[in-house]
């Protein structure tokens, strides 16, 4: 079992994607595609004059904030068009995708944090209003009975809080849950880095590998997004995940290529 | 098995319905709920300027011109914010869904009419680079695991072509359909109106029966979308469904209210 998390900036090859995911046919075994929708989020949020806000948590992490507004903006961006044009790509190519997202039929079973606490101008502040969440648990069952009948699916970051909210959560931990839940061997975080890097973000300092006990002291050489893949690797490899490796997505056969180890290889 | 479409216009109550089909249970039999996404693409065409337009057939029929950017705009709304936040008030009153397009698992196959005749100014003309289909089969496969498994699949009208390109396609078609794959009992088609009336807009004169073999002589009656919602019927009726009921979407209890007959039924 495979899962993939293909980021959604600027750069990625979702057309190389798709074309490696044909190539390497079902024989290569059972994949699922977690995908984002930050960049479409984006440019929606700006074209509709509700641009996007980010915060930093005390503790470093930079993320969204979700107003309900921005939550919609998600709900299109993410769980439309981003996902229908990858089953697109993959329909294309003779792959029955099967978009979904966390949301549905629970596949992500989420907790909000309705109120953030966040550090601007260095000081502390509460937001309320915040659709965003932690992935809890894993509802594998819609997952498992969507690749026992031969379907790939693609996931949507979208979870589902205990009371029935969608929230917004973040695409490489609910890759990294996902991939526990299903047990693979394997989770791919590709984005449009060659990997993690020593000196961001001067390519050729790419760490080719990290010792899965070690993951903690190489924290500190990842910038902005590339702190939640760590973490999400993190979280897989604890979890029983036999390797996480970051990989590039802006190249031909990036998936056969992070597969072989090119990218970051933590194990 | 009831197949339910509910269409997108203003004043059509997504949170009745959802409470309707909660109040229900699952003892009421397993439900299919296909919605539109009209409007909210509409509204997003004029945000992001570039409008939507509505081109009329040879034979009458009016329907949206869906270039590619527009086909975008119907991924995000169809496929995302309408189908996923009605997911969202399913999950939040406790009902297990699953939303999905017909491109997901090729649930609607559909042939693309990329070169659509239309007529403009009396005269007429061919418009290229349209990403709207008519469905050719439905692939109940996919329905019938989810529903096996217990979930509610919520279904945007977006098709798949034998290309694997996505589609626009009509959702009251689409939910005829569907309805007549799964061999439905009854196929309910719920909008902001009471029903066929025989002097729009005068809903007073709602007509309450049509018999099953006369559908034609009542087209006549039928504006705008509604002629796609009675040829819609006609398509479910001739393909085994028992009964085919439009009904008013803007009141509480909406199915419960169809289903017991009030609006046009037609069988």
């Amino acid at each position: 079992m495979l899962v993939i998390k293909v980021g959604g900036s600027a750069g990625n090859n979702y057309d190389a994607l798709c074309d490696d995911l044909a190539a390497r046919g079902s024989a290569a075994g059972p994949v699922v595609l977690v995908h984002g929708g930050s960049d479409e989020t984006n440019k929606l949020g700006e074209a509709l004059g509700h641009p996007p806000r980010f915060v930093t948590s005390p503790s470093g992490y930079t993320s969204r904030y979700t107003d309900r507004r921005t939550l919609e903006f998600f709900m299109m961006a993410a769980g439309g068009v981003v996902n229908k044009s990858l089953v697109e790509r993959l329909q294309a190519r003779g792959i029955n995708a099967v978009g979904v997202s966390g949301l549905d039929g629970r596949i992500l079973a989420g907790k909000r944090k309705a109120t953030i606490r966040i550090v601007e101008d260095g000081r502390q502040k509460m937001l309320r209003d915040d659709w965003t969440g932690t992935i809890e648990s894993v509802n594998s069952g819609l997952l498992r009975t969507l690749l026992d009948a031969g379907y790939l699916p693609v996931v949507a970051p979208l979870a589902c809080s205990e009371r029935g909210e969608a929230l917004n959560v973040d695409g490489d931990r609910a890759a990294a849950a996902i991939a526990a839940a299903l047990g693979a061997d394997t989770l791919l975080l590709l984005s449009n880095v060659p990997g993690l890097l020593r000196a961001f973000p001067d390519e050729s300092s790419l760490i080719t590998h990290i010792p899965r006990n070690d993951v903690e002291s190489y924290l500190g050489f990842a910038e902005g997004r590339m702190k939640k893949k760590v973490l999400g690797a993190q979280e897989a490899l604890a979890q029983g995940v036999g390797q996480v490796i970051l990989g590039d997505a802006r190249v031909a056969e990036c998936v056969t290529r992070a597969v072989a180890g090119h990218g970051t290889v933590i194990r």
